[in-house]
């Protein structure tokens, strides 16, 4: 498959993976506790810019991976992103009460539904990554639903949200604060690419440059975000925005500085697609992608 | 293997899930972050009866399953069992202040760091149920995770937490009693004795009558626990009682009053003990644990 432009092939996989989401998710019928089902669902098909399910589902192309697999898989770990926004977003965490462009959960709803719409979201996730349908061959199937618990757990992006909540109230050395974009948001990229060679049983060096290259746009989309936290509107990014200088929290600007800070953004940039070298033109969406991810902030 | 009494039985796998879930789980190296790890080991690793893994490991000794493979499945359903509690335990959710006889995670720490204990314990039973010490066959390790994240998720645990939390402010139907309790309880209950059927790949029949006895056990276990609310101690039970009544929450004793929950219970050990007949006398631990439950009020 070949895609004219980014924005195209953004497009595309953002609509595919949205009805695979939608045809995935159970639908409420109609009992009290129905209500959970329903916030699952408000939560997971708002807008969103599916930036990992097109990461996945880009590096499956690579490897002829059929879009079925690649989709459901993708729609995983869009589950888990969203549960990490919902729990994130309660007042006992960031306390945000707007998340791409409408309510957070816990305002729409209440914190206890919050709770566990994010429970039952990481849930699904796995449910989801177990059925047959993601791969025939179910050796596959549980190498991914380990690697994605590793990236999702501790170890990765919980792991980063505990030290995002410390930095609210503690200096981070530079060291901590490159460990946390790592494990906040580059864990998760990196699964999502690697995903990908997983499911097409991809030769280790292909997996590594894939992972590389996530590991670093995963980090600079990071550093982007804190930068539009800093110098972007409600409007444009959908959320509330100037929050973490309001609450001193750690980041790589509030170390390093603006100038510094986007620097390094662009060099992780150009790291990124430096890992691709090992892939063909096939892999043109992923080098655009990085590119596109630093003209947020431009 | 077989087990002087119900109690030993209970110290001895209670001492060894202990075991398992102490050495599967991740150790702090000194890093900020770190506070999470030692988070889940507080709320792990206290005291706690156990039932989940007995239920599991007991159903995996009918089918000959070798005791590391059934000793890490439980304590993943434990992992799942304990975070269902550190975030039911919140403020948002039923404010516990106190938890198997020690201060709940929010009151140890703070509720963030709650929230993300439990999302991380729960990430990471799907990393141990994936790992193949749990079982060789990869088919048998997928089958289990789907079915575990059946009966933790939406349609199951977490549905039933939604429905608990309904029941605080709205007067429910008796079939909705009933399905709280089943889906809140009865499914982790359940999916503990399947999870041993699933390893020993036990026929149909077989792992239906497990099914339905932990069903039965689970409900009857629910009910005694809110009788417990109702008429125990905080020292006997090791956390807050007085709770639901004080909160006008709809329980089945609040429905049928005392006697009829209390005989409800009865007859549903009585129908567990009635499911085992499949079984020889290697089920007799599972009977001794039916009768266990109703004697936990008496």
């Amino acid at each position: 498959m070949f895609f004219q432009t980014l924005t195209a092939a953004l497009d595309e996989i953002s609509e595919k993976v949205n009805y695979t989401m939608d045809s995935l998710l159970p639908i409420s019928a109609g009992t009290r506790e129905g209500k959970l089902l329903e916030a699952m669902r408000y939560v997971t098909l708002s807008r969103g810019k599916r930036l990992r399910p097109f990461l996945l589902v880009s590096s499956a192309n690579l490897f002829g991976v059929g879009q079925e697999s690649s989709l459901r898989a993708a729609a995983a770990i869009e589950f888990i992103h969203t549960y990490s926004l919902v729990h994130d977003d309660l007042p006992a965490m960031d306390n945000d009460d707007l998340r791409r462009g409408q309510a957070s959960c816990h305002v729409k709803y209440d914190e206890a539904t919050a709770i566990l719409t994010g429970d039952a979201l990481l849930t699904f996730a796995f449910e989801v990554l177990a059925n047959d349908s993601v791969h025939q061959d179910a050796a596959v199937r549980v190498e991914l639903i380990q690697a994605v618990a590793q990236a999702a757990g501790a170890g990765g992006m919980v792991g980063g949200q505990m030290l995002d909540i410390i930095a609210e109230h503690n200096k981070l050395e530079l060291g901590e604060i490159v460990r946390l974009q790592r494990m906040k948001t580059g864990e998760l990229f990196a699964i999502s690419c690697e995903a990908g060679a997983i499911l097409g049983k991809a030769q280790r060096l292909q997996r590594q440059a894939l992972r590389a290259y996530a590991y670093s746009i995963g980090v600079a989309f990071q550093i982007i975000d804190d930068l539009l936290d800093v110098e972007g509107s409600r409007q444009e990014t959908g959320k509330a925005v100037g929050k973490d200088q309001g609450r001193g929290k750690a980041t790589l600007i509030s170390a390093v500085g603006i100038e510094q800070a986007r620097f390094h953004a662009e060099l992780l940039t150009e790291q990124a697609i430096n890992h691709l070298a090992v892939f063909d033109n096939r892999a043109d969406c992923l080098r655009e992608l990085a590119k596109y991810i630093i003209t947020r902030y431009n």
